[in-house]
């Protein structure tokens, strides 16, 4: 049987249909599901997947090496289409862009997400290897605070249902209140429905956690203005456990920076987003 | 009197030039500098301040708060043209994409660059701040190690030229062949020419120290894939201070993050790319 994931990022060509080639575009039909909701909103992660899962369907090598989207425009649960467009393919490195788009109520077609992304092929990769980085230091997941599919002020995050989060106990206090007052987010994650995490997954998984900002006792919703996405590794069966940082708060933006790891040891992704913070709780964007 | 960077990222709107517009192309001719070389080939960093400056010409937002560059095919000096395309022009962020073409000797014309950016604009952004990121500790500029203008295998590199760049000791050791051992280069910057970094200018900064994996003993070319500046502040007058690190180099491919910092302890740049370790000492990409 699918996997949830897998199946809320099916993707479905667009007839006619042919052969990828640089500057002609290919359209998929999608379906953005309501499983990956925070509050009413499908989350950003969420969206790069299936732009990811696009793209990969659209050029010669399978795994996002970096990908980067820009929101703009919050989207709905519902149809879409990806619209991916191969800029260069190489031997062992193809660029492509995708543009995530709904129409609305009146019929116009609004963009939600474009990206740009560089995919290759990481099985096989044979190249130097050295590695300083080191995983975060964990109790064990039956040690940790499985998080609850709720945010502070009562918005329902339907996405925290399709994963089994444990929240390092520290992470975890802002939601009894207690923030720690470090704009951490640790913890181990894995697919609610035992499905293993591939790396296409990876670029959802940077980004479920609660926000970094709970941690500062600030509760409004933190809408990402950019996420790039470095996927690094093929993560083993298993537990994931993920480390996200913030270290610059700046005049109400910040970045919040996910270090993924799996069971080997190994530094499966890199993401970074830039995002903003808000007073409001649910997810109306006021960009 | 104009500053080189400024001279050498100046834009050129080809006629007719009107307002931008969603959708809408805006091109500019820009001629592609070799004072910003490293060996033969143009700085990539330069590279994305060049279509970042076209950007700025375009949006009405000045400043790049997330620019993301794809190198494509290597860049030659001389003549090129910026094509930027807005897709979101909004009240405070305005997103577009830029493609950096040139014509090659058979008259083809080859994408070197693309780009995808979000602007907005710095100056009195008045939201949340909260700091924990610390700036480096380094000697004083004199008791550092000035950088010289080649690299290992005795590739010149122009570009060092352009700055005053002093290196921390232990970041510096490459060139005498003794690299630390720690792929870290941390070092005191400025512009040789007396001008101060601007926002703009950020966006090549963050790719002008050596490489950080000279101080792993590694001398080959590493071409970058991706690059991703989150521009956060404007910094003030005076030196810059620079950290690069490397923690994941895997399958000979590495990020490298750059934070840059003014004199007022102000981070006002976090950059991050993807690069690939080659054994050829010239830029000729085999991508």
């Amino acid at each position: 049987m699918a996997s949830a994931f897998d199946a809320d990022t099916a993707v479905t060509p667009r007839l006619p249909h042919g052969a990828a080639a640089v500057g002609r575009p290919a359209e998929y039909d999608v379906g953005i599901s309501d499983r990956w909701n925070v509050g009413s909103r499908p989350n950003g992660g969420y969206l790069l997947a299936l732009a990811g899962r696009a793209i990969g369907a659209t050029l010669p090598h399978p795994d996002p090496f970096s990908l980067t989207g820009h929101f703009l425009s919050p989207p709905d649960p519902g149809p879409a289409v990806v619209e991916v467009t191969p800029v260069r393919v190489g031997r062992s490195l193809a660029t492509a862009t995708a543009r995530v788009t709904q129409d609305d109520a009146d019929g116009r077609t609004r963009e939600r997400l474009r990206v740009l992304a560089t995919y290759g092929e990481l099985a096989g990769l044979a190249g130097h290897t050295a590695v300083t980085a080191v995983p975060p230091v964990l109790p064990a997941p039956e040690d940790c605070v499985r998080a609850a599919p709720s945010f502070p002020g009562g918005t329902r995050v339907a996405i925290v249902e399709q994963f089994d989060i444990r929240l390092d106990p520290p992470s975890a206090g802002w939601a009894a209140g207690r923030p720690s007052g470090e704009a951490v987010m640790r913890g181990w994650l894995r697919f609610a429905d035992g499905h293993d995490a591939d790396p296409l997954s990876l670029l959802l998984i940077g980004d479920v956690f609660p926000p970094t900002a709970f941690n500062l006792g600030l509760t409004g919703w933190v809408p990402t203005i950019e996420m790039t996405v470095h996927v690094r590794g093929i993560p083993v069966p298993g537990w994931l456990r993920m480390v996200v940082t913030t270290r610059n708060v700046s005049g109400g933006y910040l970045e919040e920076d996910a270090e993924i790891w799996d069971e080997a040891d190994q530094l499966v992704a890199q993401s970074r987003q830039l995002a903003r913070l808000t007073s409001t709780t649910d997810g109306g964007s006021s960009r």
